[in-house]
């Protein structure tokens, strides 16, 4: 298996036994966090975070992440330079991605869907920077995906039904039930942390089961990918629109916001509109007593978690609350990602 | 003496010997700054710096402390995220401060009156960042208390006392007159820095004067402790309304400029009404004139001097001002509170 | 020689020699990038860059370099503090850039027209800042002049003429013919940029032709300098007034939009009137046609390249395009810049 140079934009461009290689890789590096053999992976190199949207987790974890592999990440925004759009003239993508490869052992791009002009243009720019920049290019959160938060979440799925931290245990995971339930409140969250976790989910054996109101479909494709990846498996892929009946027997429970297909229109997101339409779905939130009904879950998001709206306070914080650990899964997965694909291991 | 994983949020929370004991490994560190046995102390490991008010020295010294120690010191701002306040959903400080502790190896926070609602809250909020995270919360200045700054003044005044740079002396300092003069000037600051010199001047065993208009007492509690600090050591505690006759026969002069308490009022920081006021105190300034009447004292200010306000140039930048002296120790004190807390020294 | 704590605002203030020395140990550091006989020339120290403007370029190949040398490379910006102007109180650059110097190796300042209140007067704010810092002070790009991008591009040249990456000749310039053509577009550009190709051209035995509109004259000492640099090495200075004469022959062709010297009024960079001004002279553009002229020549740039306006696609990404190689030199020139003013070599 040879990792090197290649780009992370989405897991399902990764096989199976890649995403493996990549999550047994994180294991041991969280098991031996600051082992100096991991030191040496980026020793004196650079990887360039490219924020068009600001982030708290993702900046964090990725700059230790660079840290301890010996390299050092850059923060770098687009406010600092002049590109191109469609309005003004500026810096091709072409100019901006071939330079960058020149400086750096790696690039990381964040661009959520209110920087783009429609659903999916995120996701294309990716691509794009991909397709000049001579080095790996990892999705730090884009419109449609974002894999890093899919590993850290099966990682830490896989620790909570295996040994423990740093012990995860990837078979336990087969033939479990996954519930994403969409969690009412006021954020209008994009799409790409809720599709990261049913293609991963689906991706590792597990019956996919969601929960959200009428009109709070995702991206077809997703949803397609998921059912395949269900299929390969013979795990069910369901979907109800009721607060209550997914929790039933489930095993990993995802509560999280996300906005309708409508947010996405004539090139502005309509974030108001989309608030005002989850204000009509009161109560759609993982509770205790819901809980209840699962098979002893856990429960699980990607955060920063919208307490009181998504979820209570008395899960996200109790005994099953998978939360942190996945949190700190964030930087193990993306050392593992950084050194495998553009580390001299 | 033990002080891995103590926060420091204030002086007075630490014993003498912990404060000496910091104050000698900084006056080490400095003699010999770029030692290989300091890189270690922080290798691969991650400081976060949490700057919801922005600053030039404590950025730049904190950074460059991190560096020193081989670890890399972050740079955040709440603008990267959507935190709960009591106007929006938000993250809360209980997961913020979780997940930051699983990627740091300490936090630094600077918050200043102008972010919060009322006197004090600033200073809560890092008492609550600090409950939750399980590294080291150090407080880079809130709207009470400064304490690098703090330790950065007294290294500075028994370096001046003793032997010269990286040589001080803290029983030089013993029975000493300490002045707090307040300062003309329109840039209605904050209390952090003069109440941080109090605490510690008191500490110390200086005797300690304040010059200051009417009007311009400081919080009763930190006056409370300095008063307390000095019974301890049977110095004096004096408090005079005219800006000349504090002069007489100190031995470091301090002035700067202040608010009033009445800057604090309806959760919105009265700015202009505080310079207006100030505007009624011409000529609070420090001058060679009256730096005669002193014994020979040296000048302290943490920076930035307002010149011609706070301090004639001829004093800031004569040969009895301490000022850069005092700025470089900010990166010997914070680069041995971050090993003694944080490193494996 | 010893450029140990030297500074570098322009290339004219090094000898030739000097001006060698760096671009022959880039060129070793080009070879041999990640060697470990570089990672400790700048271990645990800290060079700040300070950004009055933006930039991407600039920012990240000063930062890789410094990673690259095992040291830090601090971002700030003028935000994060109260400076003194002609307006408000604060800050003095005798404070501020004496207080840098404890705390770093070195300073680096980028700060343009659109900051300051003539031109040159943000030159004279680097040689301020270099009066006070008792470490080197790199300028980053300022009004007049971009020294390190000057490096970048001769060394570029100069592989092109030699046997090819991190192989110059510098020998083989001598003789050859530099053109530096004004370039359509509303980019209203600074001249430091083109400034700098001046100087370092002449200063390498080129001859120097420019073609511009009329009334697109640059700054009379620079062409001064230029002109001695030409009579130093019997070589020719030509200005011509059209798009395409200035082709003919050339080995170097470099074409930019710049402002004409009524950009800088009363204080204000007259941005829009020069957008203006600049629509009246289309077509001035680095063209295929243009470039079958020349002796074969390669194209050069500083980048961000106003494709379309200053060049075509066809030649920005053809086979003589120096572009990419040049930007990437930066990181070179830079870090051996840092590494003779700041290091231990």
């Amino acid at each position: 298996m040879d990792l090197y140079g290649r780009d992370l934009i989405c897991t399902q461009d990764w096989s199976f036994s890649e995403l493996v290689a990549a999550l047994d890789l994180a294991a041991r590096m969280k098991r031996d966090r600051f082992s100096a053999r991991w030191a040496s992976i980026l020793q004196y190199k650079t990887f360039i975070m490219f924020f068009y949207n600001p982030s708290v987790r993702t900046r964090l974890s990725f700059e230790a992440a660079a840290t301890e592999l010996g390299g050092h990440a850059q923060f770098m925004t687009p406010s600092a330079g002049r590109f191109k759009t469609q309005q003004q003239a500026g810096e091709t993508i072409e100019d901006a991605a071939t330079v960058m490869a020149r400086y750096a052992a790696g690039i990381g791009i964040r661009i959520l869907e209110d920087k783009v002009p429609y659903y999916g243009a995120g996701d294309e720019m990716l691509l794009e920077y991909a397709r000049w920049a001579d080095v790996p290019l990892i999705n730090m959160a884009d419109d449609r995906f974002h894999p890093c938060q899919a590993l850290a979440d099966v990682m830490g799925w896989a620790e909570w039904y295996g040994e423990g931290p740093g012990r995860p245990d990837y078979e336990a995971l087969r033939g479990k039930k996954f519930l994403l339930a969409w969690g009412s409140g006021a954020l209008a969250r994009s799409w790409c942390s809720v599709q990261a976790a049913l293609l991963i989910a689906s991706r590792f054996g597990m019956h996919v089961a969601m929960a959200h109101p009428e009109g709070y479909e995702l991206d077809p494709e997703v949803i397609g990918w998921t059912q395949a990846n269900c299929a390969a498996h013979g795990t069910g892929f369901d979907v109800v629109h009721d607060p209550d009946s997914g929790y039933e027997g489930a095993h990993v429970v995802y509560c999280r916001n996300w906005v309708t297909p409508a947010a996405y229109q004539d090139g502005v997101l309509q974030k108001q509109a989309e608030i005002e339409k989850a204000m009509a779905y009161q109560g759609w939130t993982t509770t205790a007593e819901r809980m209840k009904r699962t098979d002893n879950a856990i429960f699980t998001h990607p955060m920063p978690v919208d307490r009181g709206s998504e979820v209570t306070d008395a899960v996200a914080s109790g005994p099953r609350s998978a939360i942190y650990d996945i949190a700190e899964n964030r930087l193990h997965v993306q050392k593992a990602v950084m050194a495998l694909t553009m580390g001299n291991l």
